[in-house]
């Protein structure tokens, strides 16, 4: 199996380390991911300017670049450019330093990295981690839980043939997996204005996530409870005809 | 009626200027659009620096911002941070100088836009002109039909509680309007690889459209038809629950 990686974070993140390394045990793992940090970049692509490409080094066995392009440029430039004599079957798009649960979709760099694979007719998945700021260690533990996912679905591909899955992995002990659909996140108090030390009028966009009732079976309740969300996605929306379908492969 | 319009071609663009100055015929205009071109930023937005203000000048009754941030932010800081104290009834995006059809959308700064209106709880319409390099009379006369769509929808404005509406004009005499499906809209021979004067190797995401058999009553053949198309999207998928609703407005 060809696996390609990428996340939004950055080539030097924990996050895409860890998962790169664990995926390598199972599979030949290619790695194009932004030379810094893109997260809330959602689906933007470099049309205007060109996109840079590095080589780099994550472990012997695994090839991998960085671009000074999106998350999004990283599976197109992946699949079309530096790896298309590669035929890649799967797209892995994470660890994401932080959840990507709810509304957050529409915004993540993470979930529309894995929303191109499918563009590109590739089965893929986009998964992140519900705290920010956590150990090597914990992605190590993290990527683990990845690994049995992929090995749930990799004889059964076909099932994301018109939805992504955004996996959510909650910072607590897992009690085991739930396909959900996406909940309702929103944020108050989200512009902070400021001034420059010259007096010029700026915002920087901040704020708390507002407490909402939720739809049965929601993403974010999920995570809480100790979950691992499983949430089939079709361009930003929930898929609600893939759920029962992706219940039916038992993962874990 | 009050309408934030915003773009992503960027505040001096032809295409939100003349829109602008059309609305404000009909209601009142608050601008907030990014400083320079910022297509195809999909839904990004600014969160790991700050969003600089600068008031602009584009006719006398129009209140006009650029910002340092993207469309998606454009519409976040219009309504909780520059115009907080207004209730804004309406969001526009555009006109965006050249198609946001079908797969498009995905990626589309303009779209995005309004969607980022639609998480806001407001009504918004995305509209994009079919064809790249108009001039400001083209837009100008684009511009009137917008007014008309407007004009079909200001007391109905509960149908988009949970769609925005993509909006594509035809670069031909216009029949009319066809409420549409998202087609399907994919490039080919996407990456051009070149080489820097200094031999360092970059990619330009170029390509050309691919021949793609459309969904029946899609966007994309509408517009080649000359007649506008009038999607309903939800979150960048088609809604196509509302089609039907739409279609009873008789949008002229």
């Amino acid at each position: 199996m060809n696996i390609l990686i990428t996340n939004d974070d950055g080539i030097r993140a924990d996050g895409i380390i860890e998962l790169a390394k664990a995926m390598s045990n199972i599979a030949n793992v290619y790695v194009v991911a932004p030379e810094s940090q893109r997260s809330a970049t959602g689906h933007a692509i470099t049309i205007h300017s060109p996109i840079m490409v590095n080589e780099e080094f994550i472990a012997d066995n695994i090839n991998a670049y960085s671009i000074s392009g999106t998350p999004a440029d990283c599976v197109k430039l992946g699949i079309e450019g530096i790896f298309k004599d590669i035929d890649i079957d799967l797209v892995l798009s994470g660890i994401n330093n932080g959840p990507n649960l709810g509304t957050d979709v529409i915004y993540s760099g993470t979930a529309s990295a894995a929303i191109e694979g499918l563009v590109q007719n590739k089965p893929s998945i986009a998964i992140s981690y519900n705290e920010f700021n956590v150990t090597k260690e914990t992605y190590r533990e993290a990527s683990k839980h990845v690994v049995k996912i992929v090995d749930s679905v990799k004889d059964k591909l076909n099932i994301l043939e018109d939805c992504i899955l955004n996996v959510n992995i909650p910072n607590k002990e897992i009690k085991g997996t739930k396909v959900t659909v996406l909940g309702e996140r929103k944020y108050e108090n989200v512009m902070e204005e400021r001034y420059s030390p010259y007096g010029k009028r700026y915002f920087w966009i901040g704020g708390k996530i507002k407490n909402i009732e939720q739809v049965e079976n929601n993403d974010i309740d999920c995570v809480e409870e100790g979950y691992i969300s499983i949430t089939p996605v079709n361009i930003d929306m929930t898929n609600k005809n893939k759920v029962n379908y992706i219940k039916d492969l038992n993962i874990f």
